[in-house]
């Protein structure tokens, strides 16, 4: 059986790992690939490390006749997802990669994102994708938003957390390492490898960055209050994976067996033994999350550490693994890849 | 149906990327690793990128039962290797990925590598793996010299050539660019990040390079004559990938459109439209080669540029096609993931 | 005028970045350089950036004549310098770069170094070398330690602060991301170019870090009562640096105002205008360091970040501060030269 | 005694790197900064690394008062400076370090260029700075043109093999590995961190890289008849640094004869021991350059490689080489700061 795919949106690093992540998937076929300002390129171009795949041409979102596609991902740039979007057909299945539908509340999404959101509709429609929390209703669902990668990487650390009560909810500090394939291929002076390789650069410190709207969204559901976390995001010198290093107050070992019997089940999510840590090294190119542990010296303090790859797990295997679920596949269908080190 | 694998020297770089390629392979189930300094410890100890695999742990050698085994990797350092698969089970399939059977001849083993074979009826035993010109002998065979890596990326670019005659045999030179995981996990102070990271590092210049004995051995054989080529090595800032820069004398637009038909049937070697150039980037974590050729202002002058991994392509990925040819599956099954990018 | 200078522990990095500033130092002259390991070799061997300096060839320690060495810096790994200075002349002025004087208390240095220490009144005789908080001490003194690179920097964060009383003294989490060459010349495979690039690694994790030996005994000796800080490090894909984020219970503004009130009379300590936010890559190479502050959205927190070198500021260029304290030089002698970048 | 200097351009790279090197220059002084598209901006806001210094905003050009300014760096992009310059007083001293003035005649400069020069009677006027060959029309130059960086290092490699007539003038073939700060500051998407890290990136192949207009122009100068080199470039993955490994025909001990002869005398040229190999990480940050010599197993062939970094030594630092020169001060003034290493 195949499953034909559009991918709107492929000339970006999301839109490429979902055709790298589908080149060998067991039933998913692109069909058809956008990419506005490089329609008419062929994929060998634009992404020379796709070039054996005998793929479509790039072609305008407008040219593509969705009659024949069974699921479309949309890997647009914010604010260009919600239009789109509205314009497809209503029965067509979509995984969004944007951030345009992982705010509920269009209150919430004005003052995050800074101007009103244009299909309230499809908001109050839309799942949030993060697939182990959210398994049956992405199942049934026909719009599905994926997850912020930084959003995603924090809430692996503490969902089970705040949902056992083990933790101090007013006392969480999330420090995050991230790659800089997370900021996209734009062209942005401190993405220069000049600019940023061989050191570390904050940004979006002290209670800015955007993901904090889904951090707050989601924990505050979870917990049945409001819930408002510390978050320092720092790009780093490498191209992928997310680190993030949860600081919270509770007993180690019962955060540690917490975390263990959620993931327990799980096919992508590993617990490592109580003390060790987790690199991003080890999940790199790969859908698999590490989750590690550790008690502080001083008593009811712990650490919770998640690494997981942004462009994998953070956002285009995320994005795969639940349009298997809303095509009927297997879920891991596709995803086993092992990750790539050295 | 499951084919049995033992892979000896498990615990270095390419012994983990057997296993990364094994964990997606439709039929090869690794049963038994050996990794002698290692032995008693979990592979996700070893590699934490691989922890989730449902590994057995590493053992010695000695303890493996090969009884059960259809085919063993042997990703042992060099001149160790002879050692063992000298006793090995004598009908056991073998794909070695040392340096221990890639010279036919026993005074060129000893000329290159210091001192004599161990093994000398092995080495004759022994089919050279590269696998798109020798394919047939490896379908027959029992045991499998994988080639070096560099000499693998420089063969690609040369051997149509070389066959064709349509270059001068006396004035090659051949520029290598080299990651750093062909080096292998040993502990070399040339080899920390401190010193090898932001540079590049020439070294084995001058005609040193073990990897010239396979270049004179396959170019002169290919001739029909003495073949001489000129190599510099030089050590990257990057884990992954070989580029080789080969300086030509010959009609370009020939030279293009002989490697373009050589390797028009391949599956895994890509010949980029004339002119365009090759990055390691665009290959890394897969078997994918790319070739590139382009004139030079001065006439008669041609490059030739060959990217590939060296740990793939150029070293476990090499070795699986070659298994997958003496167990009888599809030369590609297993080796068809995508680059990986950014 | 010249003042002569031994450098026992050459071959490793502090030693080299000792040999480095002291070429363009207007006073200093290396005469005597020791390398156990490596005596005899000349230093253009051991580190060819080195090499146009017409360096003394390394000695043995017991070869070097100290009648005529006006000081000597001591970059022994920890535990060998405290042998090595109690066999010293006694009046030979020495700044030492190791652990072994940094802890004032026998029963500290035990907890943290694991064993007794040897040299107990030279460890009653040291002064703690953090230039600017011990001025004058270092002035006078004839045996100064020098600090931990990491204490270092969290200590630029907090010293003030905890001085004024302007922070939750319970309240401190120490977030650190440190380049690799900290770590040493030594062969680990951890830090290995094929490990360590491209990715993140936490460490010491949990309050097990000896540099908290550090924070624990400064920071209670300023406020007058025990203080224990939350500590985790992680190991960075860059050679130079150190960030550290430290989240701290205050106002902002008033933190803001205190650090910049303090270092205003500093020569190498810059603090950047309130919210703007320091990166390692505008200090390396130099002992210039940047610190930060940036407020929280939830009221009361905030997050003061500082970057140094590691090498420089952090360990020899500090040294050499306190050097030209010892020698009654301009304290900035040498030390002027501007951070590289790119 | 101070000298004052403008600097055109200070926002690149090459812009920061003369302040960065002036900052401890004992007699020069920056007393003027433009920067138009950064015009009102402060050099700290720019370039953080150098925000300690004090120094002038930027400002626009026709706002300079060139009348106090003893000399003027021009870092300007290429055909922006010859506009430029023409503006400038008749009597101010200029080194200027775009490409304008690098080809003496008209013809070649269209050639490589694409369009006529526009200040042909400055073109005349100017000498060309590979100091350590123009050294006395040097000093008496009003305007001198910086060379290329890949032309400084190529030349570096092989002008004294010319002059001497040791190498055949018909077989030189340059392959150059270049760090990317050499690109400049541009906002290009090869550029890009997660674009370049990682890998290796040829470009400007078959003979079309237009530092070979200097190659052809002081080679066939040099030599008294056409030479014509073969050249291909690779950008690599750090940040500063210039290797060229250069294959030429003739006797490996009297090429390094001639080369350690030739340079015996230069400050900053260091010829390494025959079959000692240089590379970049041992001169980056500074004014040094390392030359090699090896002989091949093929008789009559030997490979000459030079280390540079591209921004010093090939840019700002030869460019304030040259200043010193035209200035009366001692040629070594400022540029004599050790490389950074690790």
């Amino acid at each position: 059986m195949t499953q034909t795919i559009a991918i709107l949106g492929a000339s970006g690093y999301t839109g490429a790992e979902l055709v790298r992540l589908i080149a060998t998937h067991p039933s998913l076929r692109a069909v058809a690939l956008s990419g506005d300002r490089k329609a008419g390129m062929s994929m060998g171009d634009v992404f020379p490390h796709l070039r054996h795949l005998g793929l479509p041409d790039l072609v305008r979102i407008e040219d593509i006749d969705f009659a024949g596609v069974d699921l479309a991902f949309c890997a647009l740039p914010h604010a260009t997802s919600q239009a789109v979007i509205a314009d497809l057909p209503r029965d067509l299945k979509v995984v969004d990669l944007s951030a345009d539908f992982r705010l509920r509340d269009p209150a919430d999404y004005q003052k995050w994102y800074g101007k009103p959101h244009s299909a309230p509709d499809l908001q109050k429609e839309a799942v949030y994708g993060l697939t182990e929390f959210y398994r049956e209703q992405i199942r049934a669902a026909r719009l599905v938003a994926g997850t912020g990668c930084n959003a995603a990487a924090g809430q692996y650390a503490l969902r089970p957390l705040i949902s056992a009560g083990v933790i101090d909810l007013d006392e969480i500090v999330i420090d995050l390492k991230a790659g800089v394939s997370g900021a996209g291929r734009s062209l942005k002076e401190n993405l220069l490898h000049a600019e940023l390789s061989g050191g570390t650069h904050p940004y979006s410190a002290g209670g800015t960055h955007r993901h904090l709207g889904e951090f707050d969204q989601e924990f505050s559901l979870l917990a049945g209050r409001s819930v408002r976390v510390q978050f320092t995001p720092h790009l780093m010198p490498f191209n992928r994976g997310i680190l993030v290093t949860v600081y919270v107050r509770g007993d180690a070992a019962e955060i540690h067996a917490t975390l263990a019997a959620a993931y327990a089940p799980e096919p992508f999510l590993e617990v490592l033994p109580f003390g060790a840590l987790p690199s991003t090294r080890s999940i790199a190119g790969s859908n698999y999350v590490h989750v590690g542990v550790i008690g502080d010296r001083l008593p009811g303090r712990a650490v919770v550490m998640v690494a997981m790859d942004n462009l994998a797990k953070g956002s285009s295997g995320q994005a795969i693994q639940n349009a298997n679920l809303m095509l009927g596949n297997d879920e891991t269908a596709g995803l086993m890849l092992a990750p790539v080190f050295p």
